[in-house]
């Protein structure tokens, strides 16, 4: 037989079994009490139970073999160590029973205090203590806390007792309340709960903890334990363990406190001494917020001893942690006891300031600090925010679409966004939805909000590219666009009313919040250097105008690796020219149209190329569905119906409008995301590509004779066989090889292709003969993988992560196991016709930190994403290096 | 130096140096020919150049090196042979050039005659025959043949000058004119092409035959020539060859002829020697027909000696050849040659026939007949079809949608369609495009026709489904149905008139043409268990009614792979409750409805299960978006706007119409191919899969209890990830076990999947741990793998097919390239888990010979295809385990 396994772990007063990499198995609050203990740090003693236990209880139902002798045995020696035994009815040990998983979870059941008092001990403990008050006081919260989280008794079941009491007596606040009254409170609980359920409150010592652990070990599996790991991704198999501590009481009278502190400054990351304390009093009572806790500088003068020892404390965690930490104490009778430490949360500006100051102290390393900040983080550095000393109610709250807080008037239209923009007013865009036509409108604000659509919509993936703070999907919305105003939730919001939105948190509030802007610290420059020496992912730029170039070179982008070409046509001045385009009845006719569209598309290139300034710029030619440049069919048909409705019919709007209808009609589609786009258009209508081309060609002679060195790479959207890559690379070839030729200079260009099609990626092979480079489009690629389409699936997408049949909403994060396989088999066969295969992403996932993980695990060369994300990009890419260095 | 290379193979007289097996080099002409010779066959003697030779001329410019010296040194033993010379003034040898590719291809030069004539030869011919007249009518044709095909001059210039000839003379037919005239003629020929162009009809023989040769391998390139060959993916690279052969002549006079013949009846398969054959004549006078010619039989009484030879030869060569061959003849001054022999062309009545009768005679075996039918060609044995006696001409001509033929009066809506058919009358629905609701109209037609959409849209998927007459993508209609009537070139077609339509051409025909009923044939039978006892793969049927089940098996289906409960839906009675299933506001009103819906649909599987006698039936839960059953947005707008257009406003049907519009509207999927629909309806609104589930459990236990056996197989749409399968098996599975506990019977049940999301492809190991089968989708399949949407790619592919970017299109034929490298790695991951899982196919591609090779190579267990296509299905498996059997 092997030995017996080991479920309890001791600590405290030189007899710790664990320590701070047990975490697994003790929890992070046990292993990190074990951890003090070992430094010689005075904690509580007492005993953890671990993980593998509760685990065992929640599939056997009951305590694993030996498991409760052990915690006998951890409790006599507990009692040897205390000289005092538990239920001892003159000094009776006094036992909290916590809860701790590996992270902190909410949901399960948190905190029982007092454990040990009865009846017969809470006189002992008056006796002992010489504080009846004070003992009746802990009977009562025991029972209280008891009760609510072991025997599932609401809190308003003892708070109307409590209630009535202090109305009795005439009291206000607890303290008024005499050891007598108490005393009473302590028999109406008991009877309460006798009443409320058929057990009554155990009186037994030994049967109150084994309740309580056992309440611990099930409420893992709790339908709110379970919903948060959901949500959390955290694994059922985990398990909590129970943290058994002796007691210690902060309110003893005026030489007893507790307190709560951080080693640094988590608002500023600032290296001073951060907390609060409150004399006499347990750490609930700081919770309650009855009595306002006073700065713990305070303390230093009061209790000097007792402040230099915990200043002694935290420098040692510090030190010892290599990270700053959030303590909580109890100073007993002037005894300071630590009840807790771990790693404390703080803002993104405080964790940049506080990985500087540790490499600077030489506490930890460069590399180190790269890994302590999420880069999602870095977010918030880069976006306007509300003041965080502002208050504000959310009327409504939607999807945080990008990141950022806008304020602005509300407006219902984009033309009507772009007159008052002009104006230079602070605009937020409210839509049902967007559409390519609102990209103008979208420009001219300072954030966008939408009733409809998911964190891919067109508005949320526009906006983020632009840098815009976005809030989608808020469903509360009623917006009539014709009459100038929204609903939301019996408020009415007309055209100009001040509006103020988090793309952060999806909050959407009527009126103004104010606003905070960010700057690029030269700390932030600094830790950005040291992502960029060691990460091995290049990161480029999704960048449409001259603009995003700048602003993505100014965030760091090595290139651009995303020019949608199409986002050039939606300007006022181009539309009607790209709409004559499409309905045009002959080639000589769209020629007509494409020549006056060619010195327009080659002005945007050159103030590209100029910008970037001898870096690679990937342009795609014209991708999507040429009906998103029409208007909309529903549209036609209104105007129509009111034409025809009109008493004095107007023969010639009707028929003019009955011409564009069909014209919309016959270039409709039933499934327009696989319909008659990308290189299919560039092959129906060559002289479309041939246009783009040519302007992408003449605008590099021009760059490139201005003395500037240029780097055209032509990207073809939307290649499913080899076929399509050869033809249409075959006459970009031709129209780049005459533009040169004639202007008698020499350029390189490449031309490649977005990899988006499945297909294409299994014929990758094929195609990378053809390819200079592949760029995979993983929106698409995800819509086609799953056979989603982006705009629709919001209708169960949500409740699929939900369901945790997704682990993430796949348009986020890249999907590893599908998509992510798709694009591995791509890359492999790519590489294995043409070695030197430059390969990329250029979806939205190229911002994302769990992608850009994945992209930097497969071998791409770069990600593009939105300029906005570029130092989330660095970051990430520098972050999956250290974690994977490839060889 | 290697030996010199062999361009030139000379054949006839015991000097053949080729053989039928030579098709690649010698053209399949040639090599018979050859084969003709070895076998003492006789004819004419000549001699064939390779197709190398073609390649290399049609690369280089110029004959390979070597290659004309050996045509001079073949003309030479030519000459010897024949005893006269290539150019003699007094007795000219005369050839002619042919054209011979491995395969008959229209669009190369093609022939031509008396080569070696010129003005001096001409006058040596009309002594040594004593036949001025057959000379210059010789020369002649020499120069109107060798200015069209060689010269590219077009062939009215000749005819101008011939009618202008007859004119003058009064002459009717060109036997009216004299040498004389002939000559003339001739000579205003010659100085015609020397007009046209600089160049002059070559007087030198030897020039005369280079310049035909080269013309022969220079059309190979021609345009024609190359568009032929992308139709017909016939590669390039093969080249043609060219005959050089001793001109023999049928117009010498009354013991001279011509004919053509076939060795078995090519309409029936009757073994009779049938053909044609005329008197004084050559081979073009045939086809011109201007006389006719006579029966083969009257030549037996003619020339007996003659006609014996040939029935010896004919007998002969379908010994040899082991299949019905297609002859022509020439008899020159009673002696008979032979031109050529090949495989001929026969209906499939005729097709069938023969095979049977040939492995009766033993000249073939069984296999070799499964091999010898097109599978395709079985689909005309099932269908109704024109009278192949009637003639009638086209007004229009759309896409064969589904094969056969039908007749009926023109109805322009479904229900007057299901109206109409209930009284009994034959009908063709004509639509601008169909849609679910038009299923029941549909199954009332007799065909259906449609203007817009491409072979695999819903009229012609749904009618193929029910073996109706589809013709679709009728571009030429303007159908208005709001008028009831259509406009096709120029004509008008309404409600009630009679129109005939093919689904095998896409002709559409005004009025009646008669028809003809096709029967299944003992011989059919015999061959089809011919074909069973050889194939290794199943083959199952699409059916969704009892009465399609009684259809696929009496086609010989094994099971049913594919019952689609949506289609159920549709019906009359039960599309308003599906629809208030949909808009139900609760789950309690949704339950109530799938409570009436319940019995009706286990009545469905009941009739389904009873027909199949244990057989497994395959059931796909709910598939499509559920917007397809609700009415179509623009209808209810244009109500709408009618509604306000009304003088006095009716506020309750606006307010009723506004309702709906918003439920559509809330419905609505900008890509509902890629929406809301599978099995992620089923996990969003389980209620309703649990309802078919148990509709179908029910159903099971039902015709158990009736003493039938039944072997239910539930299969879930659209799966995409492992937790959408464990999901819906765990609720299926719950529901069944819930039935059988009930009824306290056993019945075996599977669960599997739809794989049709490449997604699905990729985690199949994962997916296949809670699917008993996988039966993969290839429409979606191969909409998501190329993204490609079904209803819209049609603007695109058409063009595609004819570039040559695709083969085929890749809704009708199997992209094996890709999407069938999918279903490979679906096959091998799915079965990497689960050994025993059954896999199948069940889209449009289950019908599609090329596609079930693929399957059988792939290891599938089964097709599945609609009753019509069953026949076709089990020969083409039966073929594939010819070709590739698996071990």
């Amino acid at each position: 037989m092997s030995r017996k396994k080991k479920y309890v772990y001791f600590f405290g007063a030189g007899k710790t079994e664990g320590h701070a990499g047990m975490k697994d198995l003790l929890g992070g609050k046990g292993a990190n009490l074990a951890e003090m203990a070992n430094l010689g740090i005075p904690v509580p003693p007492g005993f953890t139970i671990t993980t593998e236990a509760c685990i065992y209880y929640d599939r056997h139902e009951k305590h694993p073999p030996g498991m409760w002798s052990q915690v006998e045995a951890a409790l006599a020696k507990l009692e040897r160590l205390m000289q005092k035994r538990f239920g001892d009815p003159q000094d009776p040990l006094l036992l909290s029973v916590r809860s701790g998983a590996r992270v902190s979870m909410p949901g399960m059941m948190d905190t029982v205090l007092n454990l040990g008092l009865n009846r017969t001990t809470v006189e002992g403990l008056a006796a002992i203590t010489s504080n009846p008050r004070f003992a009746y006081d802990s009977y009562r919260r025991l029972i209280n806390m008891f009760g609510g989280v072991v025997m599932d008794i609401g809190h308003h079941h003892f708070e109307d007792i409590l209630s009535a009491k202090k109305q009795q007596r005439g009291a206000d606040l607890d303290t008024e309340l005499t050891a007598e009254d108490l005393k009473e409170v302590c028999n109406a609980y008991e009877s309460m709960v006798r009443n409320f359920d058929s057990a009554s409150f155990p009186h037994n010592p030994l049967e109150q903890l084994k309740m309580a652990v056992n309440a611990v070990f099930g409420s893992w599996d709790s339908p709110r334990a379970i919903t948060y790991r959901r949500l959390n991704k955290i694994p059922g198999h985990w398990g909590t363990a129970v943290n058994i501590q002796t007691m210690v009481f902060g309110n003893l009278g005026e030489t007893s406190g507790t307190g709560v502190a951080f080693t640094r400054d988590p608002a500023t990351g600032a290296r001073t001494f951060y907390g609060e304390y409150l004399m006499n009093s347990q750490g609930e009572d700081v919770v309650a917020g009855i009595r306002t806790p006073r700065p713990i500088r305070y303390l230093k003068r009061r209790m000097p001893k007792i402040y230099n020892q915990l200043e002694e404390i935290y420098e040692r965690l510090e030190r010892h942690y290599k990270d700053m930490q959030d303590i909580e104490f109890t100073i007993q009778d002037g005894e300071l006891y630590m009840l807790q430490t771990r790693t404390g949360k703080r803002s993104a500006q405080a964790a940049l300031k506080i990985v500087l100051d540790m490499v600077k102290e030489g506490l930890i390393d460069e590399r180190e600090a790269l890994m302590r900040i999420e880069p999602q983080q870095l977010d918030q550095l880069l976006h306007p925010m509300f003041d965080p000393g502002a208050t504000y109610t959310a009327v409504a709250r939607g999807l945080p679409g990008s990141s950022g807080a806008a304020v602005g008037v509300a407006v219902f239209s984009s033309r009507k966004a772009e007159e008052w923009g002009a104006q230079g007013k602070d605009i937020i865009l409210v839509r049902n939805e967007t559409s390519p036509e609102d990209v103008g409108g979208m420009a001219a604000s300072k954030g966008i909000l939408t009733a409809t659509g998911g964190l891919t919509s067109h508005a949320a993936v526009v906006g983020r590219g632009m840098g815009k703070c976005v809030v989608v999907g808020c469903g509360a919305l009623d917006v009539d666009e014709k009459k100038g105003l929204m609903q939301v939730n019996g408020h009415i919001v007309r055209e100009g009313d001040w509006v103020s939105i988090s793309g952060d948190t999806g909050d959407v509030i009527l009126g103004k919040v104010p606003l905070i802007e960010p700057t690029l610290s030269r700390d932030f420059e600094k830790f950005m250097k040291w992502a960029d020496k060691v990460r091995q992912l290049e990161v480029w730029a999704n960048a449409d105008t001259p603009k995003d170039a700048r602003m993505a070179l100014r965030f760091g982008a090595e290139g651009i690796g995303l020019a949608r070409t199409e986002h050039m046509f939606f300007t006022e001045e181009r539309l009607p020219l790209v709409q004559q385009m499409i309905l045009a009845k002959s080639d000589s006719e769209r020629d007509a149209v494409l020549k006056k569209l060619l010195p327009m598309q080659r002005k945007d290139f050159q103030g590209i190329f100029t910008e970037m300034k001898g870096r690679p710029v990937v342009i795609r030619l014209l991708d999507p569905p040429l009906h998103e440049f029409l208007p909309r069919r529903e549209e036609i048909l209104e105007e129509l119906y009111k034409e025809k409705a009109r008493k004095s019919h107007r023969k010639k709007q009707i028929s003019e409008l009955s011409n564009l209808l069909h014209e919309v009609e016959a270039h409709h589609e039933f499934n327009p995301m696989l319909g008659h786009r990308g290189c299919r258009l560039g092959i129906t209508f060559p002289s479309v590509y041939d246009m783009q081309v040519r302007a992408i060609m003449e605008a590099a002679v021009k760059v490139k004779k201005n003395g500037h060195r240029v780097r055209p790479e032509i990207m073809i959207p939307l290649t499913g066989t080899v076929g399509e890559m050869a033809i249409t690379r075959e006459n970009a070839v031709r129209v780049a090889e005459e533009v040169l030729k004639k202007a008698k200079v020499r350029i390189h260009y490449t031309i490649g292709t977005m990899i988006e099609i499945p297909r294409a990626s299994l014929v990758a092979d094929k195609i990378a003969k053809h390819a200079d480079f592949f760029s995979f489009g993983t929106n698409d690629m995800t819509q086609m993988m799953f056979g989603y389409s982006r705009d629709d699936a919001a209708r169960f997408l949500g409740f699929y992560v939900e369901q945790g049949i997704l682990e993430d909403n796949p348009f986020s994060t890249l999907d590893v196991e599908g998509v992510g396989e798709m694009i591995k088999i791509g890359v492999e066969r790519g590489r294995s016709t043409r070695p030197d295969l430059s390969v990329g992403i250029c979806g939205e996932h190229g911002g994302d930190p769990a992608s850009i993980e994945f992209c930097h695990v497969t071998g791409l060369d770069y990600v593009s994403c939105s300029p906005y994300r570029i130092p989330v990009a660095r970051l990430a890419a520098a972050q999956a290096a250290i974690r994977a260095p490839r060889s």
